[in-house]
């Protein structure tokens, strides 16, 4: 299919919410050893129960490097539902380098391809070539046979916004407004990017998203919605968190806001798990923590709100804390038709992100 | 989809003619250097052509590397009907990497994944190491959800087999028998294969296929069939080229044959274009014969019967020569009911096959 020009709007296609009906969802499969310790195998590991999870629920398609195709094909055979296929990329992040669906009301699909620069380019970024991860969008688009609206010049990950399908987004100032995204454009020029190809009214900027999220904040890792006119945001009452400020800022600038609908919104709470810190293991198996860049451990950005809602179902990460009783019986609470599965999420965590983050839905369009 | 055990004939599959109605021709994309001159963009030339032929009667999908996608995506980008995708081979031999696809009653698609080693592997074979060509028919069947019949230990190219869809097959002695193929096989059984994975009952083993084909003798460079009961094979009148008596020998097989139906076999001829040499060229723009190794130019192995039966339609190769129009002319009397559809074969010849080496049909289940 061709590269449309004009914008995803003005063709009468908008984001659904995640929560409306799925074709399948998309991931992509780990191998880099700079991102994933021991050959990539623990993460290997704890991918295959990510994709068994949400396999229980909808199709699953797989990409892979051709290096990887044959053992994640093998790993991943006895799953019904899941598709390998060979799909490289520089990195897993599925939510971020793929396409963002849209969807019209006569049943059609169709994907944007915003521009990626690995969260930052050559300033922050967190690989240093990007090229196989910017043709991901691409490539998904055209094995599915839609459209593509691309947006030279205007970089966006898919982690960065979260919509209720009614015309409004949330995302973070952090990450947003950051230098190494788009610094020529004003916010406002942002906002017309995100009101043309997302066909979204209202936009809701949190300050910031989570302490230490190597995504500049993401919002994906921070804060949801779970209905229409509700959202869940993290939350911690330890005032010696860093993340302590952060979510009251994120709760005031909720509690002020309305939806596209007009709705003030209902704000839900999830708890954040203890600190959780990266781990330096030698081949001998000696561990020690990774230091930050003052010398102390470098906290990771855990969450719970890294989830992925599937058709009938939630896709959570746990992370053998207390919490995560809390958090499962919280996410039970708000999803009371959906069955809610959750999956060691420690590992995916380590190599920079969460469930959410190696997840990209497909909606099903209504008549399609 | 899984890997199947039992056999396509067990199952009630079998392998249909090229007639038959498709669902999509599946090719590859041309990059190698030591197969394609000049960073092979004649060779891309030429298969363009070759994409735009085919799509103008059903679609076609051709697979890349990684490093080639975007080449491919954006020089096809302009035909309609084609898909570009991912998808890995050592060279571009769609027809002899890639499945046999079969199908059964009820609408059901399968594909047989043959051993594959590069048309005779260390002995003979013509590149080094194909593990990537070998995983094509897997990748093929995955992409397409359909179950997959692998053949562990036995050896075929799709390219040394052609079927009636009726119960015949027609092969060659000099690829089949080869003793880089199946040595450890004995006729019988790898007759026995051929019956149990395209559920065939009569074999016709025409001697050797054409002259100083490097596939061995392949059927698909030399003899056809264009309908049930009727065969197309190569011919010459010329005494002094070394396919005459292998026309001949083929013809005293042929006639001498019943197909599975009983029926003897009406034979019809094609010429064959006046012998083509592989010509060297250098940096400066000198061109020389590439020498054979009696020191005498290497005649190509040009055939017009390498064309493909699509939807409504044919492609074949034409060479610039005289005798493309009496090719062109047998076949549209041979299909009355088809266009014609000639593109120029020469470069894709000097790559080693031509237009049915590189295609591979899939067809379309009736009720499917």
């Amino acid at each position: 299919m061709s590269l449309k020009t004009g914008t995803p709007r003005a063709d009468g296609y908008h984001m659904p919410a995640e929560w409306a009906p799925h074709t399948r969802t998309w991931m992509l499969w780990p191998e880099r050893p700079d991102s994933w310790r021991a050959g990539a195998e623990p993460a290997q590991t704890a991918f295959r129960a990510v994709v068994a999870a949400i396999a229980r629920f909808e199709p699953v398609t797989v990409g892979t490097s051709q290096a990887q195709f044959l053992n994640a094909s093998e790993q991943l055979s006895d799953i019904p539902g899941v598709t390998v296929i060979e799909l490289s990329s520089d990195d897993v992040w599925m939510r971020d380098c793929g396409p963002t669906f849209v969807i019209d009301d006569k049943g059609s699909l169709a994907a944007v391809d915003w521009d990626f620069n690995a969260w930052g380019g050559h300033d922050g970024g967190l690989y240093p070539t990007w090229d196989i991860d910017s043709q991901v969008a691409r490539k998904v688009a055209q094995l599915e046979g839609v459209a593509r609206y691309a947006t030279p010049g205007f970089v966006l990950e898919g982690g960065s916004i979260h919509v209720d399908g009614e015309g409004t987004l949330i995302t973070t100032a952090e990450c947003l407004l950051h230098r190494n995204r788009n610094p020529r454009l004003s916010q406002g020029e942002i906002e017309t990017y995100l009101r043309d190809y997302l066909a979204v009214d209202t936009i809701i900027w949190l300050p910031e998203g989570m302490f230490n999220d190597e995504t500049d904040g993401h919002v994906d890792n921070f804060c949801c919605f779970v209905a229409p006119g509700e959202v869940l945001l993290c939350w911690t009452d330890d005032a010696k968190d860093p993340n302590y400020s952060r979510c009251r800022a994120a709760l005031e600038v909720l509690e002020a806001s309305h939806d596209a609908k007009g709705r003030t919104l209902r704000v839900h709470t999830i708890p954040i798990p203890a600190p959780l810190y990266a781990i330096l293991e030698s081949e001998g198996g000696a561990v020690g923590q990774v230091p930050d860049e003052h010398g102390r451990p470098e906290r990771l950005a855990a969450s719970y709100v890294n989830f992925l809602i599937v058709n009938g179902g939630i896709v959570m990460p746990g992370f053998d804390d207390p919490m995560d009783a809390v958090a499962r019986d919280t996410l039970e609470r708000l999803f009371p038709e959906r069955e809610v599965v959750m999956v060691p999420g420690g590992e995916i965590l380590l190599g920079g992100g969460n469930i959410h983050c190696i997840t990209q839905q497909q909606p099903r369009p209504s008549g399609a």
